[in-house]
């Protein structure tokens, strides 16, 4: 369980000369929610500038123009419980950004969830970069749960956009693989400083999910199904898949 | 640098009775690099049953007929260092297995490297996915180092299969892609209790490569050219490509 501040505001400073106050421009009293947000948002400024190993809490405190007993009063569990706080808010706002309106066609409702992914994505860089690469000081069983908890989440979404209630093993494989592919497209795109066009890395992700679900389909009845029903709400704009088949001619 | 024993054989356990002696029955000397090797692999086999923070260096000394003093003599380091061992010589077992023979048709190497993959997955089980999965006691960023070594081992025997010397930016994304996905399937058979027959699965994935180079060909003139190169040697019998295209029919 988290430790929570106790108190309705942040504590009065230790009783102190006017002077050092002064010293400290940014210091100001805030409330307990809003100071605790606070400190989550600049603690995730920092993770997404530098490892997380690289980040102190006494960077935060300073980030945040607070001191660093402060910052223990609302994480006692220190660096590690920030860090898990931090990547709990940045997952939620991730799972929050899968949500796009049901509207136009399918490979224009995945192009615009990838939108939002890669946004996101560029948001947080190194945080997100040290975090799926793994091996990271700060990552434990705890932090894992929270990146599966993000995958169950992207999952859930997409099979709901598929119009799909329950998924086979294949179908769901399907998915997951796709979003394993995502995720390493995303780090690859980091890893090169960012010099692949987003829009087309956005594009060919859209691409590799109607060819593996045709892949897929070879294998699954329900996949077939899901595909046959996408390629039909595509209509006559299934030009993409048109390509597929074109570059699929054994010479 | 890993400690290793300077004295060319096990030391003579201390200066006691032969009663105690008499009561370790499967306590034996050994050389020392038999020795080492008899330690990892007793390791090997309790990893791969069971996840890596339930196996202490007890249960390894016991497995191995050996002291527990005997096992920090070889690993001084302790439980982290036997553990980094054993991965290392599982990581280079693995890499090994990559080698197919170069013949017969591209879908057939592919077929025969998968083959390898999933019986080295299936030997090593709980320690595999307690590795890939992430978040363990046991994993840190030598650990990670590790299993980036074997990625890109696996990313090096594939492109040399497709006959690329120098592939760009969007090829080598495929390949990754790809690999991540064969990771992905892996771990869900084993999550599965292996339900899903194996050999179903390696011939969803020889098919998921051909897909998702049609869909990378769509983006890339070096794709493209390698595919038509893997269709062409396919010949005749790229009747698997023949139905992806068939599947792709817009309705």
């Amino acid at each position: 369980m988290e430790a929570r501040p106790t108190t309705a505001a942040d504590p009065a400073p230790a009783a102190t000369a006017p002077a050092p106050r002064r010293r400290r421009a940014g210091y100001r009293r805030l409330p307990v929610e809003q100071r605790r947000e606070q400190l989550i948002a600049v603690a995730l400024e920092l993770f997404a500038s530098r490892p997380p190993e690289e980040v102190g809490l006494d960077d935060v405190a300073e980030a945040a123009g607070a001191s660093r007993p402060l910052v223990y009063r609302y994480f006692a569990g220190g660096k590690q419980q920030l860090y898990e706080a931090a990547l709990r808010t940045a997952a939620d706002e991730l799972t929050s950004r899968f949500a796009v309106p049901p509207t136009g066609r399918p490979s224009e409702q995945l192009a615009a969830a990838l939108d939002g992914y890669f946004a996101f994505v560029a948001e947080h860089d190194a945080g997100y970069s040290a975090l799926l690469r793994g091996g990271s000081v700060v990552e434990t069983a705890r932090t894992s749960a929270i990146v599966d908890d993000v995958r169950r989440a992207a999952l859930k979404r997409t099979l709901r956009h598929l119009g799909v209630r329950e998924a086979g093993p294949r179908l769901t494989l399907l998915v997951r693989s796709w979003i394993a592919v995502v995720e390493g497209a995303s780090l690859s795109w980091l890893d090169e400083g960012r010099t692949l066009p987003v829009d087309g890395l956005r594009d060919w992700l859209v691409d590799q999910f109607t060819a593996m679900a045709a892949a897929t389909a070879l294998h699954d009845p329900q996949t077939a199904e899901v595909l046959a029903g996408l390629l039909a709400l595509e209509g006559p704009r299934a030009d993409r898949a048109e390509l597929l088949r074109a570059v699929l001619e054994a010479r």
